[in-house]
């Protein structure tokens, strides 16, 4: 094939992609890009796997009119798999002061990602997205590293050069994980998706991965403190990320069963009710935390106190709305993010339930392949977290209380 | 007391108004609406009883400076239920043409109103909001009318003259129907919420009253076909009204097990499920109706089905973004309302799911005491229903399916 | 290439898919629901345009393990434009009754369709979604047709053979109006919005096309009248879709200066303003109608004025939570329906503000390539029409009044 | 009269409430509170004001069956303004631990409140609700405290005796403000609602009081920028809460000319744009903070810029979903509170746009007379920042980038 306008178009390279990409739309989404951009491509070589399982593989000829262009265009394209055919190593600087990356960094994506180093390709550890690559002393070994926590003298990934990215790693749409990803919608069958996040979370269980729950305050004054207790209690909740709020409701319903205020018994507000909050913070301040709480008896029943008896671990993040707050409560935000970044390692599956807060600095940590189920009562919400690129990601519009009473009738809990 | 500008405000009535009228908030609505629109007024006697369930009264001097003002006062809080202590009889005024009402027609609400004539208060029968209201050739009844159903010649009462009106029979804050109508929020604990709902309407059914169910498509769409089936066999639905939608998309998962195309076992879409409606539609239209499709075997599941067999009175009303329609729909919005005024007597609990269009249109029709739960994910939905001033209306933001299950769990059926 | 099980997958029929197959993601789409339905595929051709305004080529055989799997395979992908290479025509089946199709009909989508007849692909006119296809006396014509209008006797096309249906005419992607298409967020940059609506509507304009403006009463109530008449005298709004409540709202303001009650120049609650709707409606009765009352001088502002005075046609379309209704109002839906289908002819462009009921009936309605705004501050309701399949709609979600302000700002009007 | 049953409720004790207790709903919700909770009440003598401005005095004899509900109950009624006629000073309790207050600490409102030392009814200053009150050492003055700022050996009020709130302080309802508190609609006329907001701020400007903004990044988004710009350099906008997406996406912008990669100019997604925002981070970091970006002349535009050019004060509070974060951001959420709360004194006005969380951080540190406007697309945003009990907040419905561009109209500037 004859290139669109050659001499405008002269700086050329060539790259491979390959996988699914037709059925994961890869392949239309990359030459989209060419064009949109101002670049032409020359297909070269395309076979197209006969079976959806097959994978297939394209060798395009990108063309742009000035060397930069060329450059960008690689760079966009590199996000989508798209991986320059004679790659060269990464390229390395080193970074020149504390707690910033040096100038043209590589930003890291959620999906897995290789650097080449001295020829070899090396999987990229701790892979999040919106970080840097840093690479050991040796050079056989690389991971993401925060911004902020860069130190003068780290080795960071530089450019695009040697770095693939495995976009296309799709599966099969075997399961409405897949089938749900991009559309939002409170008008789904809700049984089946419940049965499908019910059996997700059983193949996690069994195959010995955590899962992790990520819960707002509407999980306690909707009344769902039951549901999570027996979640916990079945084996089926083994980290939870939170805020003040839930804890601090949680411990109000223990200690006065009203959540801000409101009687859960019959939905009225109780007297004084709206200082119950503040009097259960009090509380547990003046007792020493809630594990001292749980030891004395004064915690008797709730989230806490089942994470506390049960040895879950949980990162309970400030913010600037707390009351008190809970001396549990970290409330430096990047003390948080690392704690949470310790904790997401080994989860196989999270639950998300009516926070967009945690819900998205939750999501900002986890890789790509981690199974995501994000149930909120606002489409917003959803839509929102599943608009972070998270492919992996099932929105749920729905309300957490009657969710969760299905979602533990299903798992027989 | 002596008035603020007696030379300014000299058109003098005197007013009383009774009931509960501190804790509903009566008078202080009514001693606004006249300090806002420009009147000043003097508490000539006030009584407030001891306990909520005593009435209190209060005797108001209702001061305007100009006679129209004071005419336009006087009709704005009689709204409230202050009456003119001299009242006359209302006025009359026969009909000049078919299909409106003379030029000062009393306008009507959705609460008790009585009419004096010949010197007697005589109950409004058929109470509806936005209506004119027709007395008979007698002088001796007097009931709501649509204005399109207006006939020349009929007696339409005029003015303000000799109406009361009962906004102040609200009941003691007993439960969470009078507790929960202002505020629509999504975090309230549901399960108190379902238990008063199922309370209500085993109370509706115990009192021979009839149960109505408003129901929108997300019904079908969201799985809850089954849980609509078992309220109608258990007795708590003996009215259905509905549109096209609900009824097709009822009638497509009978055939074929989708609901919009979309499979309601694996959540997925079906082959060719896009045109199922539209086949369903038209296999109903084929066979001559659902009574017909019911006897010949064709249709044998669903909500239309269980209608059918267990004799549940239905209004499928028609709108313009209907396919087909069924053959039962009614095309016609005015014939419509005619036949959903029908049902509506005897009503005494309307529960509304899913459904603006509908839900709005049975609002507008039903007296003020009916109780009414509005459930519908969309917290405008709700906020909107409320708005239009039904006080026994309860609004649940929730998800159709979920609610569903809980409340036929609590219901026991 | 050799299929995956030739014994299973033993009925073949080739079919072959033109256009932008990559880009537009038609072929992906394609090979999955070959592959999710149980079937298989061998590409034996495929030709790949090397820019985007290229058009591409794919040969594909297809095969399934039964002629009935291989018969709704083709079917199914014949809606993505893949055509079987050695079509037939298109089979016929006389109408056996009226108001329903024979029962295999073919049902229509938005999309640009053809059919062959004696060996010659027709154009079908009046394309339209969810109707059935007629063919006039001579064979040598056809027109969608809704199932209501079939007589009998007339001949309906059925089953899927010799249909050629062209999904895949996008363009590139230029614009905004390919971009939005999908993403519904309320977070955009609305300047840029807003230019891209004005340029599209002085398109349309200027090539002699019809601008369509679908408004719901929030238009009214928030004080967007100004803008919508400035709209109207400037020749960018021909013609006009609402209901009742749009019209009735619109003289409320000319003759109360409120809209549900609520003065619009300075936000309060009017004396008696919940009346005011009921009163115009009940005036405009009275008078004969909209052209008499601005005849007479009784209505001398407002949407409806201008639309009389300029005129315009508009729809008034019944539903069951009318008021009234104004004479003007067509209360039988499928004679609505009759109304919007002729209106709709030159339509080249629909705005479509703050109705959810209105905005879907006429999206139904309209072919795949008439370009549609969809404006409301619901995401849900934007998301719902933008959901019905019509890629050249995009979905605004922001407030109507800032919204129109903005737009007459940037139309010069 | 009698008391209902005076056996059971033999516990008594007489409260007086005065001000607008009819108009402002104070006197019906007090005796509402009584009976609901079980107690009964006697009211001895009632003053009513014959005109709005007048003020009206209730004298309640208030029962209950045990002394512990009469306590419960005179707490309930005190938040209300229904001070005990015989009141005792204040009680104290010296804190016997850093970090929490003594058990039975008083919980404070946003309403003003005077503490009663010596016989004297002393005004409590810096008034935030959710706090405790500390009594200097001499006891004459008193102020709030947040839980986690108490020292040990400070002296804290404790019980509700010596308490004075001043709940009943509303003015008549003269404008926008006191009139759409309640009611969260989108539909309401716009242009009313902009020009009683920028009649706020002119107020609040000539006043000598501050503009207190508090935006999230949606501002950003949905290109607002040069509108607030535009409010700072008129001088209004005098203070700045934000988070570190605001401040990153403004940077982005004024770097890259996109926020979160969407080029503001074409609405299209940039090249590499994803990244932006994180490069405009890092940029900032390595350059030592945005104050030296725009001494150097890197940063040359923006919200930030503008504010560092009007030595406008900023408090940028983290969050665990920031990436970076900008060196300016504090990521201790109670630093950052502390920050909140010295530069809210003197702020006469806050404009909150489209941020839940620092919308709620702030309302809960502003005093309830602080005039509040909340500007959010989403509905639920604005009801639940309303309903946190802020009587001067006016929630508006609409979308950010059209009202911020009428506002600056409205404003001049």
């Amino acid at each position: 094939m004859i290139p669109s306008s050659p001499t405008a178009h002269s700086f050329v390279e060539e790259v491979e992609v390959q996988g699914h990409i037709l059925d994961s739309l890869l392949l239309p989404k990359i030459l989209d890009e060419i064009l949109t951009r101002g670049g032409s491509y020359v297909i070269k070589d395309i076979k197209i796997g006969q079976r959806q399982t097959d994978t297939s593989r394209a060798l395009i000829q990108v063309r742009a009119p000035s060397a930069d262009l060329l450059e960008s265009l690689l760079e966009q394209i590199l996000a989508h798999g798209a991986v320059p055919i004679n790659p060269n190593d990464a390229k390395i600087a080193v970074a020149d002061m504390d707690g910033a990356f040096p100038e043209a960094f590589y930003s890291s994506t959620s999906f897995r990602t290789q650097v080449r180093l001295d020829g070899e390709w090396i999987e990229v550890e701790d892979q999040e997205m919106d970080c840097g690559i840093v690479i050991d002393a040796e050079g056989t070994a690389a991971r993401c590293i925060p911004m902020v926590e860069v130190k003068t003298g780290e080795r960071i990934v530089v450019g695009r050069e040697g770095i693939r990215v495995f976009a296309a790693e799709t599966q099969a749409r075997t399961n409405l994980f897949e089938f749900m990803a991009s559309p939002v919608s409170s008008e789904k069958p809700k049984g089946v998706t419940v049965r499908e996040i019910a059996a997700a979370m059983k193949r996690t269980r069994a195959a010995g991965e955590k899962i992790l729950a990520v819960l707002g305050p509407a999980v306690i004054h909707t009344g769902s403190v039951p549901h999570i207790c027996k979640l916990i209690r079945a084996g089926y909740l083994n980290v939870l990320f939170a805020g003040n709020a839930l804890a601090t409701h949680d411990i109000e319903q223990a200690l006065f069963n009203t959540s801000l205020g409101i009687n859960l018994e019959h939905g009225l507000p109780d007297e004084g009710g709206h200082e119950h909050h503040l009097r259960a913070i009090n509380t547990m301040r003046r007792i020493g935390g809630i594990a001292t709480a749980v030891e004395k008896g004064v915690l008797k029943s709730g989230i806490m106190y089942e994470c506390t008896k049960g040895n879950i671990p949980y990162v309970l993040a400030g913010s600037i709305r707390d009351d008190g707050p809970l001396l549990e409560v970290i409330t430096d935000a990047l003390e948080a993010q690392r704690k949470m970044r310790e904790q997401v390692r080994g989860v196989g599956f999270a639950l998300m339930i009516a926070t967009m807060l945690h819900s998205i600095a939750t999501g900002n940590l986890l890789p790509a392949w981690v199974k995501v189920a994000c149930v909120d009562i606002n489409p917003a919400t959803v839509t929102k977290l599943a608009d972070r690129g998270s492919i992996q990601t099932v929105g749920v519009v729905t309300d957490a209380e009657p969710f969760l009473r299905a979602l533990t009738d299903e798992l027989g809990c």
